[in-house]
């Protein structure tokens, strides 16, 4: 699967661009982030990308989880999103 | 649909119980968050609630998107997160 670094300095648009060109490739991207900063670029281009794709039908849902790297012998949590791209009709909900 | 306010100093355990209860009600919620250190905090939460009702078989999926809200006159853009509770079979992947 393919991973996405995003930072605190990354653009939300172009971050969206990529996100959206490799969701057309495959159902599912990993977008690695490390601090608030990052993160929320990460999910503006999240929120962004999902513009881009909704005229085809589609809907884009976030997955957080942590995952442990180790930068310079430290070790550093890091939030990684799983997206994945769904047709809109797959999520149908009883109580709304 | 229930909304839960998510600020820089709410504590994730504390927030993912709260998501955990309101989704065991009814199958979404909105979290609504201005700023990065918030966001942080909400996507913590969630990373967390994926825990709690995974030996259901279920799994949180969170849609981003951007709404603007008036705080004493002033227009402030802040991040809704629309967390749906799905059974786990329900994402099928074709390409993972």
């Amino acid at each position: 699967m393919e991973m996405i670094r995003v930072s605190s300095s990354s653009q939300p648009s172009k971050v969206a661009g990529a996100l959206t060109s490799i969701l057309r490739e495959q159902q599912n991207v990993v977008m690695q982030v490390i601090g608030a900063a990052s993160l929320n670029q990460a999910m503006k281009a999240i929120a962004i990308a999902r513009g881009y794709i909704a005229p085809g039908g589609y809907e884009l849902y976030c997955i957080p989880s942590f995952y442990d790297i180790t930068i310079d012998g430290q070790v550093v949590t890091s939030i990684r999103l799983s997206v994945e791209m769904h047709e809109k009709e797959f999520f149908y909900h009883k109580n709304s």
